[in-house]
């Protein structure tokens, strides 16, 4: 299932899913299959929290599944990927029962799936994403870092969607960082790695703005990156639930998707989730140790190789400018779209 | 005003605010002020947010002023300090007008003020700490600590409450941080240092629980604390608002508290939130310096200059054990106590 967070024209962000290139509003939808189903408030926290009985991602799995049965036949085909297919002979809206529920997803406008995630822990997962930025300040690879999957805290309050503008920061060497991420669907604490793929709801592109120049100030200190990435984080275009990704595992669970990010329509990164030295499983496991994992977290596995500026320039840049439109591309997830205004 | 969230004997965590020793629940008393306030939410979050016309700091100001009114003379004087005075001739509650509102502090179970902050910044502010915590790793001050506020996102989602048992985490050096903190009450982005007090809703006493052995692996990757401090951080045991704090501010708005730290009963901490490097008007200028603060977002001081066990030992130890009971009393801010279990 792909599940992304929807604007209808002139209405309130609401969550659905897509049937092709269709968006299902799910609370529209929902009294084909629930019971007073009017009640229910349909977000995507709330689907991830399962805090409404039947407000699930087995419940919209269930509301999904009705809706393609009424209009098996009628819809065109999936885009190819993107969300800006155009389908002009598509109207508006679509009704069933008299009840507006389907919108063409080229006439809606998308949020980031999770428009405020629960929290957002970034990792350094990639190994020859390491190495080169240890490389670019004259280091190795620390030995720590082949013994447990570290990460930071970033703001989760500053997210940005697919095709919305990221507001320029003030720096002299903005980047972009080409990742993937996992959300928790499960609330959780000491997870143990073979029990961790139960705990993941599904999977998104991130892309984690980068300011250079902030991060090697706040480097010095010792804290880490704040500042230097705290302006933005874009995710989606959609939530794909882990079971649509099973076809790209290995039999350690690993995902063999091929990630690519392209700058003003040019490709400057290509890269394969293959290459992650920790797992979505170590990195939960590692991240619930004495603490809680709830659903809604979002879980960054850090920069592919090649997936950032500071990697193919050597930290000499030159940097994203204002006007600039960053693309990126995963197997299976679709593309996220971002101009720096 | 002093507002807390608290548990009254097998019910629901609600908003108060003390009056003397009493705990005035405010959605109770809310129709003493309010029409139709049986609707109205009641919880930190809410006041802070504003999101329902009359929830607000100045709202629960009303309320408060109301059942003073009402029981004036009637109460015993306020406690001298801690959230555990005993007063055993007062009835497990009060009630006005047959309605169940005021609770003796001694008979109910305090959580932290914010059980769940929006969001959780920890700054470096004290040059003391900064200093000490430096040369422990052979290193001076580095020079960009004078240039910003540095700070790192720390976690949310595991705060702990006055007298709530904190669980030991895995490590062999586990440590407190003596510190104060700020609650934002309002919504804003760029803020002007010269206008950050508006932002402020209140202060409370803030314990940032740390693992040292943890921290040191941790800093050699460069992503600074993570797991270090993300097992536990405790707020408490009351959210005093600015207002009342202004008795104890220079004409900078520095303001000069006492801030004290003791295990088992025996002092080990002692410093005045004076000595901040930084003041909390310029930590929100950079933290919103081009991204939203959002109400209920806490922002730590770090610790104060002899705050902790890494200053006090050299960073050798002896440590925190289970069993430890760690107290932090602040001026004006009361006591915040745990028990490492």
């Amino acid at each position: 299932m792909r599940l992304v967070t929807f604007v209808p024209p002139g209405e309130r962000p609401r969550a659905g899913a897509l049937l092709g290139p269709v968006v299902v509003d799910l609370a529209a939808a929902a009294p084909l299959v629930f019971e007073e189903a009017e009640t229910l408030r349909w977000d995507m926290l709330s689907i991830l929290c399962h805090d409404q009985e039947e407000v699930s991602l087995e419940g919209a799995a269930e509301v999904l599944a009705a809706v393609t049965s009424m209009v098996s036949g009628a819809l065109p085909d999936a885009p190819s990927g993107g969300n800006g297919s155009h389908n002009p002979g598509m109207p508006g809206s679509l009704s069933i029962g008299g009840v507006e529920m389907l919108f063409p997803l080229d006439q809606v406008r998308l949020l980031a799936p999770l428009p405020r995630p629960a929290s957002l822990r970034d990792f350094y997962t990639f190994e020859q994403h390491v190495s080169t930025a240890m490389a670019n300040r004259g280091r190795e690879v620390p030995a720590e870092w082949y013994r447990f999957p570290a990460f930071y805290f970033s703001n989760h309050g500053a997210i940005y969607g697919p095709d919305e503008p990221v507001p320029m920061p003030q720096t002299e060497s903005l980047d972009f960082e080409l990742e993937l991420a996992c959300v928790i669907g499960r609330e959780g604490r000491d997870i143990y790695e073979d029990e961790a793929a139960e705990y993941i709801a599904g999977y998104m592109i991130m892309n984690d703005w980068s300011a250079r120049d902030v991060q090697g100030r706040e480097i010095s200190i010792g804290l880490g990156p704040a500042k230097a990435k705290d302006f933005a984080t874009s995710l989606g275009p959609w939530l794909v639930t882990a079971d649509e990704l099973e076809i790209y595992a290995d039999d350690d669970g690993r995902l063999s998707l091929e990630m690519v990010a392209r700058v003003n329509s040019v490709e400057r990164s290509r890269g394969n989730a293959a290459s992650m030295y920790y797992t979505f499983s170590q990195m939960i496991a590692h991240a619930s140790r004495d603490t809680t994992l709830y659903p809604g977290d979002v879980l960054g596995s850090g920069t592919v190789g090649t997936g950032c500026l500071l990697e193919l320039t050597a930290g000499y840049g030159p940097w994203l400018e204002r006007g600039d439109v960053v693309e990126m591309e995963i197997t299976g997830l679709g593309l996220l779209r971002n101009q720096v205004v």
